[in-house]
């Protein structure tokens, strides 16, 4: 079975059953992925929503919509200080892990304050990752802030990742303290991951002073680019493994 | 305090307390990272071992061994079938998770069988990142073979990791299956990650019929790049968590 191509929309192209696609999307549509009239794909509007579509000229028709769940049972922040490189492959898997939002953040170890185009480019691959990993949800890019701006957003639960020092495992801080957290998209995780050279301890202070749990990824050091993967790999595998087991509780008869 | 510079010798280097530098090692020292005699730097064998070293001309002191514990109690072993691009990526994250060996293979849905210059390359990446990441032992990277062949060595614990299916996650797998593994370098546990378009049924089979147990890493799809680093970023949490958790076991006081 080949798989179907998907395409996310902006809600305003969608008119009733019609989906008025953009030249760019008619271009990628028919020169790229070279579909003709009749062929199906299946568009999303990156907040939740998903639809079969057929392309018919310059529009498609909507068939039906689809419902599947691939998105994590929480919202998860994400605080990731800007590295030198790497920031594009921190968006793409993350992406792909389920973050809801991320947040780069200038910290005092951090040395550039990115430019306007590569926010553009952060957006348009957080597009391009929810197409392919198959979420139904465009993880939000914030525009990059201070990081004491960034602690001061509510959240259920905070970590800050630190490289060094006998800190429990943000693994066991998870299983441990969150034993069967309510997981409601109003449950809020945040994460945040230092950039080459680690937080200032100040910064770790601060974190701690907004409630935040200062955690380990491991006895080894990892890049800054490594680090964020690595913490929502064990967050989202956590979180959906509590899903799976709430499921099978509820699903248990009754004797 | 600055931190001091890791650098990988080969066991023949070491002459009693003295080690014989080779031109390269020089020249990185001395030119790239500006050491000058009576310079402090930390030298490793790759298999477990480093010392305090002190530069002197052409040669280095042994001041003192260094015991320090980064190495995951537990032998990991990755295979990963070949992806078209970013295989030196996965060298370097999984060489910071902690992983043993790493058995690049060819799969039914593999395109190219690399160069012998690549796996040069990526034996060199593995030394730099074991060498970063503060680990005594460089994973070994094994000459590229067929998945038929690497499922015939022998693992104490098998996964396969697969895309789609409604398959119990790998951390619960692990968690459920393994409650109290006896943990040693000679627990070995096997992973096993698919290219892009993933593993054949086939394949699939093969593996089951080899004792590996079919597991999810979540409800999205992940590229065939980041699969490999989020399997072990959940097998390294959860056995340094045991390790973690067996050592508070036996410091409990007795009442």
């Amino acid at each position: 079975m080949t798989q179907l191509q998907r395409l996310v929309i902006s809600s305003s192209q969608l008119q009733g059953q019609q989906i008025e696609l953009t030249p760019q999307q008619q271009h990628y549509l028919i020169r790229v992925l070279r579909l003709v009239s009749g062929d199906r794909f299946i568009a999303m509007n990156g907040q939740g929503q998903s639809w079969l579509a057929m392309l018919s000229g310059a529009q498609a028709q909507i068939l039906q919509p689809i419902s599947v769940q691939t998105e994590l049972p929480v919202t998860v922040s994400l605080i990731v200080a800007l590295p030198k490189n790497g920031f594009d492959e921190i968006v793409r898997q993350a992406t792909e892990l389920g973050v809801t939002n991320l947040i780069p953040v200038v910290s005092d170890r951090t040395l550039l304050n990115p430019s306007p185009q590569k926010l553009e480019r952060w957006r348009k691959i957080a597009i391009e990752a929810a197409e392919q990993s198959e979420r139904l949800i465009v993880p939000e890019i914030l525009d990059p802030m201070p990081f004491s701006q960034a602690l001061s957003s509510d959240t259920n639960y905070g970590f800050i990742c630190e490289a060094r020092g006998d800190l429990p495992h943000l693994l066991s801080c998870w299983q441990d303290t969150v034993k069967t957290p309510h997981q409601s998209p109003q449950t809020t995780i945040t994460i945040a991951t230092g950039p080459e050279g680690g937080w200032t301890p100040a910064e770790v202070e601060s974190a701690c002073t907004a409630g935040f749990q200062p955690v380990s990824l491991g006895k080894r050091i990892l890049r800054a680019v490594t680090a964020p993967i690595v913490a929502l790999s064990l967050i989202s595998a956590a979180v959906e493994q509590e899903q799976g087991n709430m499921v099978t509780e509820e699903q248990k008869p009754e004797n």
